[in-house]
């Protein structure tokens, strides 16, 4: 303890120390706060509220977040991803002409003097420029960070103007297909991983497609509306498709209909080789390329087979292992000591901010977050050298270890 | 596979889907990215930066963080703590007047439609709109998220105008100084576990220094500006202070030796004691009770007696346990199914994304990137069906296990 008015708690994120001054404005902007919220002379009608499009986290989501995040990031670290980090904004002109049509959407910040920024709206762009910012060719590298859209999502389906993406990108020049069937192996790990029921991962080659429209008959300078209306096969049937090529796009006819045929099928590593033997995808140069690719990827996800499987649990917000209770008064220093052993030990453990909390009040917190023991001091343990070691759930009780002494602490939560 | 140009390789991150034109818009951009950056024309001079004050972290930078944030992390959690997030805005209005003098270095955004919106400038207000938005009066949280602040700081003295902060607040009515008490055990876990070296933590209670500018006599309406004063002592000797005090706010000569005299004290519970048995300190109500509550956090420190260690190592990016050679050709396949059965195993390995790349510079990878182990595979070892495992470091080889079929992978590594 000192007089001086400098350092006290060292606060652990500001660098300078944080002064009395500094205290006191933060204090009088709490209190303005609270003055703001509770303004009840309805003069100025404070707004509590997050940014259109933005939403908090509570413990509950961030607990499930975690969970999903741990899962995906140990499989990019089995996989030796490394991980970078960006500024969440970047030069005005690093992003712009990167989005066509979507550039209106980026958050600009205002010019209050110096550099134009923007919010980041991807991390593939700012990913391009940390490359050729410090010259790297080769990377494996994962990137889980949120991005900003001015959209108007719907939030109902869970869209937001704030979220996260999640990026994975090998960087570098490899033989074909190897690093792609990497990549498709860690969707599938992760995808297995998170239990999320099941799923398809689509697969396809530009070049196939493209070779497609050729032999189909597509005029060249109709691959990419004709594609853009192919892209809404997700959303409408192949009959009103169909009217769009033809009626809306001037596609022959004919041409629509051979197209009709190859999006209709599905098939793995069987239908590649089909369309090898297909008489008229077997006159494209590309399209041969692109399945021959697709051949070679399925021959290296096949030995990549993967059968990972997951559960799910009840969702904790905190990882307490031990609550340390006493059933008598006047325990206070007793528990502190005792919880203070535990922490030292590594334990997770806590104790009630009270001087004499009831038994029952403590049961309860631990039966309300899921805290599995409970360590109850008393009088007669405390004489005894031991302490009582409850199982929250099953209410059973027993007296831990040793009926003499005082059991070694880190083995308490080993039953 | 399909043909339709929709959902094919689902993007992990993209809710919709990625479609075949967003794929050329995602090429496209990049593309001119490309162009910008090898702009030899001169003409438009594409600058590589990210923006004043901020930076990019490379993999093993953020190495570095993940250790330093699970040491932090897994301390609050061993403490019962939950963690919330907040959005990187907010309506301006809700950071308004709580920053004093600082509100110009608010990152504004742009008015594009809609609300006015800022960067977030701390956790803190962040923290109690959450806690009014939700009504919580109860919470024991951290929170470790990057803030924003337009200041000019010097980066050569590691300050950034993006930085992060790491919060922990106990909220709510307890008895006294056990909160506390928890909050000082907690920081001197931290910075024990991070292994920083020495420390010292100083505790002060306000009471305590307006009751000692009292009996000083220091006149009621020069407490703040004195105070500001004695928050200098970290920079100036106490005679430059002594020196503004007199001259250029007024005080008496006497009322700043006094002062003087407190506040070159340094000391724990025995100096509390001292003050509140002082003459002159114990006049003050005020002073007494800041005494006695600093006393009664000193008695629950002691019982909190903190004796972690930490130790540091080498800094690796990844973590990769094996890497999965040949030592001949022709052995791509097999190399890929071994290190999907090691991936299926729940071991982190790697291997290259090349049909025949040569030992020695599967080797040069290993000992580059901290990899321990190498599973080499050869035409004899699969007729035997073994592999050669190798400790990169020692140069050391074995065959692994039983010689008369393939070892089961997950022992791999515990030799």
């Amino acid at each position: 303890m000192g007089f001086r008015a400098t350092p006290r708690v060292r606060s652990l994120h500001s660098f300078p120390g944080i002064t009395v001054a500094q205290i006191d404005e933060e204090v009088a902007k709490l209190l303005q706060l609270k003055a703001q919220i509770g303004g009840d002379d309805g003069k100025h009608q404070f707004v509590l509220k997050t940014a259109k499009g933005t939403r908090d986290y509570n413990p509950k989501q961030m607990a499930i977040r975690e969970k999903v995040f741990s899962t995906i990031i140990g499989c990019f670290k089995r996989h030796g991803a490394e991980t970078i980090d960006t500024p969440v904004f970047e030069l005005k002109e690093t992003l712009t002409g990167k989005y066509g049509e979507d550039s209106k959407l980026i958050y600009d910040l205002k010019d209050q003097g110096g550099e134009l920024l923007s919010l980041r709206y991807d991390l593939t762009v700012p990913f391009a420029r940390y490359l050729a910012m410090n010259k790297i060719t080769n990377i494996k590298r994962y990137h889980i960070a949120k991005v900003y859209r001015r959209d108007n999502p719907a939030m109902t389906r869970g869209r937001y103007r704030e979220f996260y993406q999640c990026d994975f990108d090998i960087a570098g020049q490899y033989d074909a297909m190897i690093p792609d069937a990497e990549c498709l192996k860690i969707v599938h790990e992760i995808l297995s991983g998170l239990d999320l029921g099941d799923f398809r991962i689509k697969v396809n080659d530009r070049r196939i497609l493209d070779g497609m429209f050729a032999v189909c008959g597509v005029p060249d300078d109709k691959f990419r509306t004709i594609c853009s209306t192919v892209d809404k096969l997700d959303k409408m049937p192949w009959e009103d498709v169909r009217k769009e090529m033809v009626n809306e796009k001037g596609l022959s006819e004919e041409a629509a209909d051979q197209i009709g045929e190859y999006v209709s099928l599905q098939g793995g590593m069987d239908l590649a080789e089909r369309l090898l033997q297909d008489q008229k995808m077997s006159q494209s140069k590309q399209a041969c390329a692109g399945l021959s690719d697709i051949k070679l990827l399925f021959s290296y996800l096949q030995l990549f087979q993967a059968t990972d499987k997951a559960a799910a649990e009840k969702v904790r917000t905190t990882e307490v292992q031990v609550m340390v209770a006493s059933a008598q008064k006047n325990l206070l220093e007793e528990r502190l000591q005792l919880v203070s052993e535990l922490w030292n030990a590594g334990i997770k453990a806590e104790v009630m901010y009270k001087k004499n909390p009831k038994l029952l009040s403590q049961l309860q917190h631990c039966e309300e977050s899921g805290i599995p023991l409970v360590a109850i001091l008393g009088e007669q343990e405390l004489k005894d050298g031991v302490v009582k070691l409850r199982v929250v759930a099953s209410r059973e009780e027993k007296p831990s270890g040793d009926q003499q002494r005082r059991i070694p602490l880190p083995g308490w939560t080993e039953e």
